[in-house]
């Protein structure tokens, strides 16, 4: 865990490129950036000190995605060792934002960056406050 | 929808090969067989005359997969038309198992064939009794 | 295939959703609508009389992604036939900017809208020019 | 590393379960456990001093799946550690057999269990025969 220029606290996840996840161009499809910004989500709630899954099933609610975009600077390939940077831009009532890095290897290649942003719905699919423990969690992270 | 040499009602579904299915090695990756065989499934079921998400809410169950096979036979490639042909093997108590063929376009060469079988479970993952109007489905898809 | 308000060529193609494209949340993954897009892709081309695969081919070249953005309006569940809109925003020199909507079956309820932004290169992942048929066949659908 | 009842030599890999590998039944789909054997076989490759990604350069040639099996004892769920074990249960010619074990967590509760066959191909898609020093380390892990 460390700092971004921003004060923001940085979470790095490694994951290694699936062959499952080339494609025929030999290189990573560009879906899957996504699913590497997931696990660096996870990751960085983690370090804030909660679980996603924990959350889910305490508070019955789910971060939906409504906002995601990537932006690819270089191929990822097979069985390349990839970071995943990730750390919180914004949290307003029920939205977070997420800012995304993904490096490749020791020699930290920028890959591709990336933000999503979620909402907190209930089961029901209704907007919900964050409980105030994520709140205090989510806000830590923003470093202020 | 159509006979094979054992009297079962055999359904066939097209797929065409999306270039997020292909790999490095310029083919299909494996496990994306598995998907398309739930497509020819769910098609199956439907001609039938039921559909699997209604099955699902009306009886709170879930078909879950316990064994699956493929052998694959010639890779398939990328925009290549795919034809899942889908059979009931057989139907057991709660148990189901399905069989497919995978052919190519036109000239329908074989790609793959397998099969899975599956179990009636309800949402506290219990075994459960096939609904009687489900059961006579899938027992007219056996052809005798 | 239609034309939209800005006299833009627009395909469209039929998606089922797959089984294993929902998650835990009961509602389609977020980096499927990604994937999505690339069949409306790959159909507007077809449509515009060429295909994508034969163009990968012939020019030994491929159109990687830079840029991929969604926004989610609602969310698409098992099941569901999704239509997904395409048409092209944009060429500018070896750049091609698409556009995407997906729409939810008759009632044509909006799920998603979003853009992809895609480079020709070489398969030396140099910047390489459109050759002219190609080019032409994109420009044609600008509709200007 | 370890060894097997059979003196073969066994890997272990981890792998954390994403939110995109699980589907609406709340587990993880059936399909992603072909990706997780990937996973184990390519660390067992490493272990046994030679990387998949060296080889299909080196020697211009992939190893082409012909046969994947998976029995499903108990439903992975999200988030869940899941330690793949794999071994090579067979080697005969251009063709090897692994095997797999899929175990949930510090209590290695048995998830799934399964096999692929590989046979060696080259860029024509033949048959080809294993470079000696890659057939050295194969035989190495049946342990005899």
């Amino acid at each position: 865990m460390s700092k971004n220029d921003n004060h923001h606290v940085v979470s790095e996840s490694r994951v290694r490129v699936r062959y499952a996840e080339t494609d025929q161009m030999g290189v990573v499809y560009h879906s899957n950036h996504f699913i590497w910004f997931e696990v660096g989500r996870v990751d960085l709630l983690r370090q804030l000190g909660f679980s996603y899954r924990e959350m889910e099933r305490e508070c019955k609610c789910h971060l939906a995605v409504v906002d995601a975009r990537c932006r690819y600077r270089a191929p990822a390939t097979y069985d390349d060792e990839i970071i995943v940077r990730t750390y919180i831009k914004k949290v307003r009532g029920s939205l977070v934002h997420f800012g995304y890095e993904l490096l490749r290897g020791d020699e930290r290649e920028l890959i591709a960056e990336g933000e999503t942003t979620h909402i907190l719905i209930d089961t029901k699919k209704k907007i919900a406050p964050f409980p105030e423990k994520y709140m205090q969690a989510l806000r830590s992270a923003l470093g202020k």
